[in-house]
């Protein structure tokens, strides 16, 4: 079980790693697929096996309201219950409260907040983040942190880091005590989440707080919170020489294709983004430039794909698939043309042959960047 | 090409046969899935083609608007734009431009008639219907007709039919014309349909007019437009022995399951509907209530099936699939709470899940019928 670094790249930081859970080992550097309420949004999880996705990503937040953990752990798990069998990582709840719910508050204790759904009140403490996560039965389980926002006063994220630090031992603490009988090859694995907004010293602090109580594998958060590009870098460049080599390192939330390739080249594990499956629904496509099955691993990448907005006029008689070279089941069997008109006539299949096309560019996008490191 | 009668049921005026059509034979009876706009909603081509579904139903009026009936032929027909290479039947045009367009106005010469989608004008005539459909690349033509509203006065639907069958023999003539050099096999099938809403005697007389202008196969239309069901067997108690033995029958938009097996029972051979897709959006569900191989073929049958309304709170923790007997994707994978779930979180697989296991029930049920005539 855990992390084992396979090849270090010799012109950048990017590595080679394999990830071993309870559901299977991932190949790193991957991307995880997010299936928010225990779908992939329009897909069913037969076509995620054969998308071949290595692992996914259920939101902790979601699945507590509904269906709720404890009616899918009498299921056996959320693998089970959504017929998924490989790996599962699942997020702390927290990033979901500040997000999404209603009146929430703060304390040491934990996040008071209002469900979105039904106005009732919950309180998300450490312990009851990692309770729902083992009931979910995930593989990869991620600790309760603030998730501070862009931007922020260094005062206020100084303070937060402090409290995600204190929330991070109580997570590890309960996880401990929790899972004390099980096997090895029986446990989920534990990450924390460096924070520290965009200042190099909260990055360090935060970092040197978390590395004091271990974990399974360290994650980069409070990134992809509205900030600009160079400086979710700028926080991975000042974080990802700290976090010790033989762990795996996770940057939430991120990110388009090339912040990809550009935190691989910073030494970067994993990633989840809704990009691939969200702007596939709004007929926004992905399409690699050329045939190529290396990808220049570089902090700074040059483009090595285009977008296309389906919708476009220019693809009304457009016979071509999106992708010539595309071995997915939507290019394999569908055109530009009719993929534009399901769009226009809003049929729901569109959302289902864009999401595939989207997920397989980001899977084989990941499968070119092992190749190339 | 056309329809072979293969044998008659003993006690009822069911019957099996073969359509043989362009695109390959049909057993009869059989269910046509609705694809409105060249996709069976939520649905993509193969997997239709795993439901094993024998024949699609396209709407003319849908197709013309949106995206054209010209650029679907520049794509070889609509078999090849939505990537089906079954049998296609479609309709006229006419029932939608009486249910959706705006501004419509009837006259000798045509239907004129407003977009929907954009308030375009249009004038659908019975040369053009047939036009379209030609461009379709349809296997099987419907003329144009007036489906007349229920309730309606005698002198209406009177006035209406003799209209329907001066616009049928002009489908006739031009389809004729269009494709006189079309060989046998190439040629698509031209359908009438007979009118004459709940009056006997003006079913005889539309029956009578239209078998003098003999079709390849002969439809029940003004039907399922808001008549008692114990008014639409009528309409087919009177119609189906004036019917030639030699032609399919085709019962417009029916129906409920009991609906088509008391139809069948009456000597009807096809039925397209959109119940199973249109219900299972809405999370009403199909389940047999035994796993017996054959329905009784009567006019009169007894209720073989049950409905589920899955979003019901007593399928929260079930763990059986929808049918423990059904061999369908969804029942083959997932649980009765899950679906719910999908449901209840507005998550779009939901919809997909519930449509492949109704259609498959519809599916199976013509299987069933065939194997008990």
């Amino acid at each position: 079980m855990g992390f084992k670094l396979i090849k270090e790249d010799k012109r950048s930081s990017a590595r080679l790693g394999k990830l071993k859970t309870k559901h299977g080992t991932i190949q790193t550097p991957c991307f995880m697929t997010i299936a928010t309420c225990g779908s992939v949004k329009s897909l069913d999880s037969i076509e995620i096996k054969k998308l071949k996705a290595q692992i996914v990503l259920g939101n902790t937040y979601h699945l507590y309201l509904r269906p709720t953990d404890t009616l899918i752990k009498k299921f056996g798990g959320l693998h089970k219950f959504m017929n998924w069998n490989g790996p599962i990582l699942t997020d702390s709840g927290g990033y979901q409260v500040f997000s999404l719910a209603k009146m929430r508050k703060i304390t040491e204790e934990g996040a008071k907040f209002q469900s979105h759904i039904d106005g009732s009140c919950h309180m998300l403490t450490p312990e009851k983040s990692i309770e729902i996560q083992n009931n979910l039965g995930s593989d990869i389980i991620m600790v309760l942190d603030e998730c501070a926002p862009y931007p922020a006063e260094k005062k206020y994220i100084a303070d937060s880091l402090e409290l995600t630090t204190r929330w991070a031992l109580r997570c590890k603490k309960y996880f401990d005590k929790k899972n004390i009988k099980l096997k090895k090859n029986q446990k989920a694995l534990l990450f924390g989440i460096v924070q520290g907004g965009t200042y190099k010293d909260l990055r360090e602090r935060s970092a040197k707080q978390l590395l004091e109580i271990d974990f399974d594998g360290f994650a980069i958060g409070g990134v992809s919170v509205g900030e600009p590009s160079e400086k979710m870098l700028n926080a991975v460049d000042w974080t990802v020489p700290l976090l010790p080599e033989n762990k795996p390192r996770y940057l939430m939330g991120v990110g388009k294709p090339e912040e990809i390739v550009a935190s691989v080249a910073r030494g970067v594990d994993m990633f989840d983004c809704v990009i691939p499956t969200r702007n596939a629904r709004h007929g926004t496509i992905y399409k690699f430039k050329t045939r190529s099955e290396k990808i220049k691993i570089t902090k700074d990448p040059e483009k090595f794909y285009e977008i296309m907005h389906i919708t476009n006029e220019k693809f009304k008689s457009d016979k071509k698939p999106i992708d010539n070279n595309c071995k997915c089941f939507t290019c394999q069997n569908y055109s530009r043309a009719y993929l534009r008109h399901l769009f226009c006539a809003k049929e729901l299949l569109a959302l289902r042959l864009a999401s595939i096309h989207n997920i397989h560019f980001y899977l084989e996008l990941m499968r070119k960047i092992r190749n190339s490191v």
